[in-house]
């Protein structure tokens, strides 16, 4: 028979920290700390197994089925504390909280001294000998059970909680101002009050049988895992809804009993920093409510911790003695068991530890204990610290590294202090990381007016490259996570903030309007690429400590991986950056980024002008240089490795001016009429660019581009090799479709590099391969595998035609669908194993089916993404791509997934 | 051992008709009427199997090879002709003519009078006592294989024929006009210049050795496989490249040997109406040139066919019978024995043959059979009359339909005569057939300004479509085969010549310009909307026959398929044609066409415009009653069948004017300024419409149109329901890629009937499926089948997604890509199977595998093309869905896949 209820108590316990997901975290550590000895007052945990049945098979079922267990397990609580539940003499008192697996702190629901009735707060003023205390505790529970289990809410947001209501209504009646000044009896009326109330409300006698207060308890608490903020979180958090909460019942205690009860949380070690401190706060006769609510100042459990604080503060090292002594000082006794207690806590989970206790009438209890969040500077610290004080081994070091986290370290941060004062504008996407402060400009061949700029635009387009790279950062008004600002600013390792509605601006004036408050050029605003927020004025930043630690977690990342991390890089500057972060060769280098500069538009546009074929190689001669000493300089940066560069990929219309006064500029330089431009711009125009004339579309109705690219490339390497360079080029033909097109742009390919080993008789050695990013190239990859010698999944483009998204429109939508939980996450920030991952994994197979040694990866943005590159890891990859910035994190995610 | 040569001759045969594969159509067919008794001149056949060898190991591998059989097969040659090959005395000439599976007249190379030498040319002068036959024979075969073997062709398509010029300057020479001056002295010096001519142009000398001949000839026909005609041919007709071609070598026969000799071509049925009449034409004392040539008339074979072509012409009787007399007169026992082998053939084959003959001194020769080509109407007419002749059995009869062709059945088609002398002034693309003349319109609100107008626009859009309705024919300068106007035009069964690319229009001066001759709005033009080409003025029509023989050839149809045939149609209107044209349900109702008249336009972008759910409630319960309406008139039009009624697809902006003159129109319409249109519009703009917020995206973000739509549909169900009607909507939820969007718009779908069903105490059967067209919803259709009850897929964008092609742009490339082989056929227009088709196929198999008993067809355009059903079928589809005048190809193409 399955065992729905597991009880612990007094050193025993039925079950054990590997039990979370049937107890929940809470639960097993619960039990778990019963088992090593820690003091945790008595009680038992419903699975999470029952939480699934109560929403699938409804609550009368469910309750039938655990009922017995339940009984059995009260009856131990009452056995251990000697108490009853509903006692006159001797009540037992309960707390029932929720726990999931993963830590949802806050979102369900709780209920507090459960048991309480008219008979019941007659023993405990017996028991505690505090009359006042019990008829506080009553009306606390009347309040709180009210609330949760007999939804007694406020009748609109607009409205005060009915509850608040009444205590302000006795408050003005009795002319007394806080609730601390509240007596007995008038604690006692409103218990009175609050339970008319709820039959006013309700029309339901608030329930004096403790049973039923229990059983109401439990159903509110499995009820509130399918709460709006509760589903949010796990939306969130990324929480499979299945899940279910498990609910924990203990035996009440209370640290509200006097001078010698408390209540407090602390940390083994420091959260922020990593420092292996002990730290936290308590607070003297209260409950762990008042910690939380701020009305009174928690002190510092450590004496160290608390001195340190009253410095922060200004406070006298005499004030702080006596009005706020640390635990060590004020009950040394009790500072001795928790520091013991954090110790062994530690000692056991080898993990830093979050710990909640409670001291009752001089007695320990420990409430909770889970492994504490950190910055990402502090799980570094923390796990090389653990390895090197053998508390665990390499791989476990490893493990507990959350790889997107590493993302903290690597770009420069606002200052704290500087932050929480700052007047926050509009909030956009976080888009990549980092901060930035500087003057607004409105047009990217303007962002080196000023020392420091942030460039403001609606949209970027591949025109503002240069622009983007001279500012500090890039917010824009519309585009998505993967917009084009956002992907080539994660590519630069450039702070942008991306999609901010709310910001509107007018390009002829210079004016950018936020909720009607207008911001002209060079006005200062800073941008948080972590959170996406826009600040007013100038905010100070700090850069980012890379320690020791990082190297050594990079170290174990090498040693356990066995995929190798490439970067995404279109420069020799990237390529060093990236080979800095231990990336090993190019995934993705594009080329079209190196059209812009200077002569090479004007010679880029001749092509584009040219009516034939022999005009456009008059044009492409003169880019050939230009593309030649490009390769040459990111072939020696990457010396050693691969280097996988995608031909020519953008469609035509991307190197053509759309604005007016654009037009008329190249009119003049390319000395044809301004109409003639705007009829070549509308001759480009396509309805779905993403969907038209580009890739190696454009290399098979022009394959003298694909010519003078391959020339390039080639020249390049055999330059190189030449001097002694290991250069290793791997062309790669894009958007291919069907093996035909592949196979005619890899003729083209083989063949110019024939020819350019006869003229310069010499040889390098390169590759051919291709991108699969288009469904059709996936389900005929084992055709394409028998001509190419490489494949790199291109999921940005790939997620965007398996799921019929335009990532550039999809704001519209996407957001929505996430709400309703239609996508658990932007496919385009996390691979969808479910569809497109199918379609990877069909690509990989089907191409390993003619070719078992063929070479894949991916260069799409999930390359840095921590469970897309587990998926890579899955299905057999070789390598995974990513900008600089994410190699790190890439190199800890293919290491974990290895170890897996 | 393989064999490479099959002879013939005499009677006997090594091959016969089922060996086409091998020998070719030609081949087969020759070796055939030798088994059969037709007399045939001997020779052998080198089979397609050496082509292939030819074209992957060369010449010298592949000739070494088949050598000793090539020489044993001339030996018997030989022998069966008492001939000798390079004989002084009697020697032996032959013809060498290609050969492949499938007819590609004209396409490859031909050499005759093979074997002629200067010792050849002695002995057929005595054999002939006609010494000016034999060198004019010497001459032509010079000439012949100079151009063909020796590839002595014009140096630029501006220059003329080297032997060409030779004749010229020899008649200028000799001050004659006509080749037929020449006097054996003169031919013998044409031959004289000729070889000198080769020699100085190529090097070589002219071979006299008749086996250096024969091998030249030979290689010269395979390597003619790969011409660039032949190859252009091939794409056409989707002949496969790797085929190849056999090469047919015989003794020569000659119609040009005097008054009783002759040549001709003839057809055992009427190849354009399918009439029991042997016809065919004739010329006395000519070789086959000669009739295809025109420089004589050619005569007609029966008395019959005689008397009706003088009357024709207008000539008398008299002249007739003296000048142009029939074969049947002039030549009579001829004539018998032709007639007795064009029946002997028809009984042999079961098939209207087309047959090419020579009399050579008084005897018969066949030089060729084959199945005649035919137009539509005379398919089906000899298919039905061999079938109730009982020479073929019904699965023959309906196998013997091209189902394609039938298309030409069903619009009314130009008259043939007024065509030939039409003005063609621009070609398009055939986007829907027919033949439409009228005046020209540029503005679809405009097309009723004249009784007969014919619509033309840069391109088309939704907006247009009640213009498009009422003119008789579309010409669009931009867009493809299933551009909107082209999709639309075919399903009204509407003329459209679509993408004619010379045609440029001015909207604001109301004028088109083609190839700068300007027409105006009312001038008349016609286009041809089966060949895509657009005449000047009026050009007249005639309505299409639809015989009996149709309806006897759907019958069969119907016996013997197992899928069903839907239709794609959207009033009650295009119901009532699709089911006369025997379909059996509707496949894709589309619902948004339904919003664009009158008041239903208004209200649609009143929905567009609100800011609130209730706002856009309000206007939603304006557009219910037309939608239920709507619903009823389609759903009684074809009442007992199922309707598959598509929710909302398109996106928003395509309800909102994009051109400044509407905008001001809504603008007042509406109470807002044009502003506010405009930013509307603006807001409303995608980068990638085809990727956009549409399909159920919207139905998702926006419930309350779904549950409108819903309602609509139930309703409308519900009314005709309690009237007795047998009506059966399935809805359909478009665009889902994940099972979670189609399951929140079933489950609002199942719970407004529900509502519905409440409200009227009534119900009706109703079914939910969904439209897939996304990838992912291929992927993962194991998922959705577990909530769908019907699958239907959407090829036209499930082509676009697969294969990242915009079918709105993909002209700039798709031509190309044809052209160069990158892709067979257009895949909008024919499946592919390879990459689409396996979407598909993952679609239903997995659809299948958790709902065994899902109900899957197809509603792309794809439905109404052949080879694109029989695939329909292969995969285990229950029916197809076409345009309403493509239905009944689709049914003969679904009967004839089940018979495979």
């Amino acid at each position: 028979m399955t065992k729905h209820v597991y009880t612990f108590g007094a050193g025993q316990a039925e079950g054990k920290a590997n039990m979370k997901n049937l107890l929940g975290g809470k639960g097993a550590n619960l039990a778990e700390m019963n088992l090593i000895g820690v003091p945790v007052p008595p009680g038992f945990t419903i699975t999470t197994e029952v939480c699934t049945m109560y929403n699938e098979q409804g609550q009368q079922a469910t309750f039938d089925l655990i009922k017995p267990e339940v009984e059995a397990a009260v009856a131990l609580v009452e056995q251990l504390t000697e108490t009853e539940f509903g006692s006159k003499e001797n009540p037992c008192l309960m707390s029932v909280r929720s726990g999931a697996r993963a830590s949802m702190p806050g979102m369900m629901d709780t209920v507090l001294n459960l048991g309480m009735n008219d008979d019941a707060v007659e023993g405990i003023t017996k028991k505690s000998g505090n009359s006042r205390f019990a008829w506080d505790s009553y009306r606390r529970f009347v309040q709180m059970y009210g609330d949760v289990v007999m939804d007694m809410k406020p009748a609109s947001k607009e409205e005060i909680d009915p509850f608040e209501e009444i205590i302000e209504e006795l408050k003005e009646e009795k002319g007394i101002q806080l609730d601390t000044e509240f007596s007995t009896d008038d604690l006692k009326e409103l218990v009175a009050r609050f339970k008319a109330a709820v039959k006013k409300v309700t029309g339901k006698d608030f329930p004096t049988d403790p049973w039923e207060q229990l059983w109401g308890a439990v159903a509110a608490v499995f009820g509130s895992w399918n709460n709006d903020r509760a589903i949010y979180y796990r939306r969130m958090e990324q929480i499979p809804d299945e899940w279910g909460t498990a609910v924990n019942c203990q035996a009440m205690v209370f640290g509200n009993m006097g001078s010698n009860s408390g209540t407090g949380v602390a940390f083994t070690r420091d959260a922020g920093t990593g420092e292996d401190i002990f730290n936290g706060e308590y607070l003297i006769d209260a409950q762990g409510e008042d910690v939380v609510a701020g009305i009174r100042t928690p002190q510092e459990i450590t004496l160290e911790g608390s001195k340190r604080w009253a410095k922060l503060q200004g406070i006298s090292e005499e004030e702080r003695a006596s009005k706020y002594p640390s635990l060590e000082e004020a009950m040394p006794e009790m500072y001795r068991q928790l520091n013991d207690t954090q110790q062994k806590l530690e000692d056991h989970y080898s993990d830093m530890q979050d710990l909640e206790f409670t001291i009752q009438e001089g007695k320990l209890w420990l409430l909770q204990t889970r492994n504490g969040k950190r910055t990402g500077a502090a799980m570094v610290k923390m796990a090389v610290d653990m390895l090197e004080e053998g508390r665990i081994d390499e791989k476990t070091a490893l493990k507990r590294i959350e790889a997107a986290k590493l993302d903290e370290l690597l770009h420069p941060v606002f200052d704290t202090a500087a932050m929480k004062s700052a007047t926050v504008l509009a909030k956009g996407l976080p888009a990549s990381p980092g901060a930035a402060t500087g003057q607004i400009v409105f047009f990217a061949d303007e962002a080196a007016s000023y020392p420091e700029s942030v460039l403001v635009r609606t949209e970027t387009s591949p025109e503002d490259l240069e622009g983007m790279n001279i500012a500090k950062g890039i917010l824009t008004a519309r585009g998505g996570m993967t917009s084009h600002a956002a992907v080539v600013a994660r590519g630069m390792g450039k702070c942008c903030v991306s999609g901010a509605g709310a910001v509107k601006i007018n390009y002829k004036t210079r004016v950018m309007t936020i909720d009607g408050k207008e911001y002209h050029e060079g006005d200062w605003i800073s941008l948080n690429g972590s959170t996406g927020e826009v600040y007013e004025g100038k905010v100070s930043t700090m850069d980012p400590e890379m320690s020791g630690n990082f190297a050594k977690i990079m170290d174990l990342a090498q040693k356990f991986t066995r995929m190798s991390v490439r970067t995404n890089a279109d420069s020799p500057a990237d390529a060093q950056v990236a080979r800095d972060f231990g990336a090993q060769g190019i995934g993705l280098c594009r080329t079209e980024h190196m059209f812009f500069e200077g002569e090479r538009i004007k010679a880029m546009r001749e092509m584009i002008l040219a009516k034939t074929e022999v005009d456009r190689r008059k044009a492409l001669d003169k880019l050939l240089p230009y593309q030649r000493e490009d390769f040459e300089g990111i072939l020696e940066a990457m010396a050693g490795y691969g280097v996988t560069i995608r031909l020519l990929d953008p469609p035509l219309h991307e190197f053509v001016p759309h604005e007016e006064a654009n037009q008329k500029d190249m009119a003049k330089e390319m000395g044809i009429s301004v109409e003639d431009v705007k009829a070549l711009v509308d001759d480009l125009h396509e309805f779905n660019p993403m969907l038209g004339h580009r890739g190696c579309r454009l290399g098979n109705t022009y394959p003298e581009i694909t010519e003078m690219q391959a020339r390039a490339i080639i020249e390049a390497a055999v330059n190189l090799t030449q001097k002694g360079v290991d250069a290793r080029p791997e062309i790669m033909v894009p958007l291919i479709g069907t093996v035909k097109e592949f196979k005619l742009q890899a003729d083209i390919i083989h063949a110019t590099a024939k020819k350019v080993f006869e003229e310069k008789g010499a040889k390098c050695d390169y590759m051919v391969g291709t991108m699969i990013e288009i469904p059709r190239a996936a389900m005929t990859a084992d055709l394409v595998a028998e001509h190419a010698e490489f494949f790199s999944f291109g999921t940005n483009d790939l997620t965007q035609m398996t799921f019929g998204y335009s990532r550039d429109d999809a704001g519209k939508f996407l957001p929505i669908y996430i709400e309703k939980g239609i996508l658990k996450n932007d496919p385009f920030q996390v691979l969808d194993q479910e569809g497109v991952g199918q379609v990877v994994k069909i690509g990989v197979e089907k191409g390993r089916s003619t070719k078992p040694d063929l070479k894949v990866g991916i260069c799409g943005e999930h390359g840095g993404e921590p469970s897309s590159v587990m998926f890579c890891d899955s299905v057999g990859m070789d390598y995974v791509s990513c900008s600089p910035y994410r190699v790190p994190i890439a190199r800890v995610a293919a290491a974990q997934a290895n170890l897996k």
